[in-house]
C-alpha cells in the first residue's frame, strides 16, 4: 500500500455560549456544511501538494464568504453601523508575516493579508492605506451593501438597547464584550491552521470584530503572535476569543515559546494556556494549533467552537458542541 | 546612611546610523539635553514614589513635545504629507495594557494609550475611533500644523526622489525602511521603561512611523509583545527598530519568555534577541529594558541609539554614540 503524503488542516469558527439545547437542527445542520465546506476547500490544496499558506488562506476565504461566521460576509456591524474587518496570515517556513486592520470594503481581508505578506516589505497594513494596498493588487471593493445582514442588523440593536441598560449599572458596556447570539456569547472569529506534505505550517486568523464596538476597537486577529503565529520548529496557531486577553498575554507565540523554551508538547502548551492562563482570569477563547509532527489540537474553554479537522488518513470531521 | 529607595528609569530616543563625524556639536547637544530633560522628568515621579506608569508616561511625553524625536510633536512625515502616530504602554504589575495607532491629531498619544489601558474596556484603539475617544477622555485635537517641520518635510521630498530611483532599479521602495538622517538612516521611536519604588514594573514607547510611509503601515510600535511589554515577574521593554522585525519575532515578549521559560538573565535574554536573532536577520534595532531586581539593559546592533539611564544612587546619565 502505498504511504499516504501527511497533511493536516484545522479550522475553527468562533467560541462562545454554544449551547445544543439553544440550536434548531436547520441552523446546526447550516454551519455543520458551511464548516465542511471550508475544510474540503483547504483539504483539496493540500492534496494536491499546495502550500500550508494556500491551503490556510482557501479555507479562510470560505468562512469569509458565508454569513454564517463573522468574518467577511457575515461581519457583525459597528455601533455606528459599519462593517470593519482585520485579519492575519503566518508563514511558518520562513517566518514572513502580513495583516490588515480597520479594513471596510475588502470581501476577502485574509486575500490581502496574503498579499501583504508576500509583495510588501511590510507585515502591518491599517484603514483606508490598506484599503488603497488592496486596489493596487487587484481587489475591487465591495459595497457596504454586501456585508449587510438583518440577523446581524437586530443583533446590533439588541447589544445597542442592552448597553443602555447596563451603562445605567455599571458604566461599564459589558454588550461589547460579545456578541449575543442563540441565546448566549458568541465570540466570533474564523482561523485555519495546516501543515502542508513538504512539512511546513501556516496560520490564518478573520473577523468582523464585535457587535456594537465603538473607538476603532481592534482585538487579536490582526496581531502577529496574539490571534495567529506559525514556525516550523513549534506551531502554527489560530486564536478566537476575548481579544484584550489575547493580546495581553500574546496567546499564539506564547504557546510556541513554551514548546522551544520549556520543551512542552503542543498539548502541554495549550492546555497551560487554554485551560490554566486564560480560564483563571475569565479569557474566554480557544484556538486550533498544529506542528511539524503532525501533533494537532483543538482547544476551548467555552461550551461550544465550531471548528473542523481533515487529515490524510481521515474523512473531514466537523463539530460544534464540547 | 539612610538607605535609598531603588528606582530605576530608561529611554531611548530611536537607533540608526548615528555617527559623530556626521554630528554637529550644537546639535548633539541639543539631542542630550533633550534626552536629561525627558529623564529628569520620569526620574522627579520616581523620586516621588510615583508609580512606574506614571514615570514612563511622563519620560515619553516629553520626548513627544521635543521636534528632535520621531514621536508627537517630531514625527516624520508620511507619503501624503500627514503625521499618523502610533503608541502603547503595559503595566507590569497587572498585565494592563493600552494602545493607539494611525492617530493624527493627538498631541501625546502615549497619555492616550494610558486611557485605553485605565479607562475602556479595550487594549488597541485605532485612527478616527481612537481620536474620538480621545476627545471623550478631555484630549483637544492639535491643528496639522502643529506637527509640521521643515526639516522633516525635507526628508520626506527627499525620500520620494530616492524612492523614484529605487523603484526605478529594484521594483522595492527601500527608502521605507528608514529615515535618512545624518547622512545614515535613523529608525525613530521613543521609549522608556521604569522600576518603581513599590517594585513594579512599566514600559511605554511612541512613535511618529516612517518617512515616506504608505498604505497604513503599521510598525511594532503600538503591538504588545512585540515593541512594548511589561510584567513584574521578568522584565519592562521596549523597543526601537525595524518594525516589521520585531513583529515577527515577537521581540518583548521573547525577552519575557526566554527569562520565564528558560531562566535566563535579563542580560542574556537582551544579547540573544538583539545580537544573534535580530541581527543574524539584519533586523535593525535596539531596546532598553528592567528587571524587578533593578537589573537593566540599552542593547542595540546599530551605530548608535539615543539614550538615557536615571537611578536612585547615580545622577542622570544620557548617551548616543556605541
Amino acid at each position: 500500500m502505498k504511504e499516504l503524503k501527511k497533511y493536516l488542516l484545522l479550522i475553527h469558527g468562533g467560541v462562545g455560549t454554544i449551547l445544543k439545547e439553544n440550536m434548531t437542527s436547520a441552523k446546526e445542520e447550516a454551519y455543520l456544511e458551511a464548516l465542511e465546506r471550508a475544510v474540503l476547500a483547504g483539504e483539496a490544496i493540500l492534496k494536491a501538494s499546495g502550500t500550508a499558506v494556500e491551503a490556510v488562506e482557501a479555507a479562510v476565504m470560505m468562512m469569509e464568504d458565508s454569513p454564517l461566521f463573522n468574518a467577511g460576509k457575515g461581519s457583525v456591524f459597528t455601533h455606528d453601523g459599519k462593517n470593519e474587518m482585520d485579519a492575519s496570515i503566518m508563514d511558518g517556513n520562513t517566518l514572513n508575516a502580513g495583516a490588515v486592520l480597520e479594513v471596510r470594503r475588502i470581501k476577502n481581508p485574509i486575500s490581502v493579508a496574503r498579499q501583504v505578506m508576500e509583495n510588501s516589505t511590510h507585515v502591518m497594513l491599517a484603514g483606508e492605506g490598506a484599503e488603497q494596498f488592496a486596489k493596487q493588487q487587484g481587489h475591487k471593493p465591495v459595497d457596504s451593501s454586501y456585508f449587510y445582514n438583518e440577523a446581524r442588523f437586530q443583533q446590533l440593536q439588541l447589544a445597542k438597547q442592552s448597553e443602555e441598560i447596563l451603562l445605567d449599572h455599571s458604566g461599564e458596556n459589558k454588550s461589547m464584550e460579545g456578541n449575543m447570539e442563540n441565546g448566549g456569547r458568541k465570540l466570533g472569529t474564523v482561523g485555519a491552521v495546516a501543515l502542508d506534505v513538504h512539512g511546513n505550517v501556516a496560520a490564518a486568523t478573520s473577523t468582523g470584530g464585535m457587535t456594537n464596538k465603538r473607538f476603532g476597537r481592534i482585538g487579536d486577529t490582526p496581531i502577529i503572535g496574539a490571534g495567529t503565529y506559525a514556525n516550523n520548529n513549534t506551531c502554527a496557531v489560530s486564536c478566537t476569543g476575548h481579544g484584550e486577553y489575547f493580546i495581553r498575554h500574546v496567546v499564539a507565540y506564547d504557546i510556541s515559546a513554551l514548546m522551544e523554551y520549556k520543551q512542552l508538547t503542543l498539548q502541554q502548551a495549550a492546555d497551560h494556556v487554554v485551560h490554566e492562563k486564560l480560564k483563571n482570569l475569565h479569557g474566554e477563547g480557544g484556538l486550533v494549533a498544529v506542528d511539524t509532527k503532525g501533533n494537532y489540537i483543538m482547544s476551548f474553554n467555552t461550551p461550544g467552537m465550531y471548528r473542523g479537522i481533515a487529515t490524510a488518513r481521515n474523512k473531514c470531521k466537523v463539530e460544534i458542541y464540547k
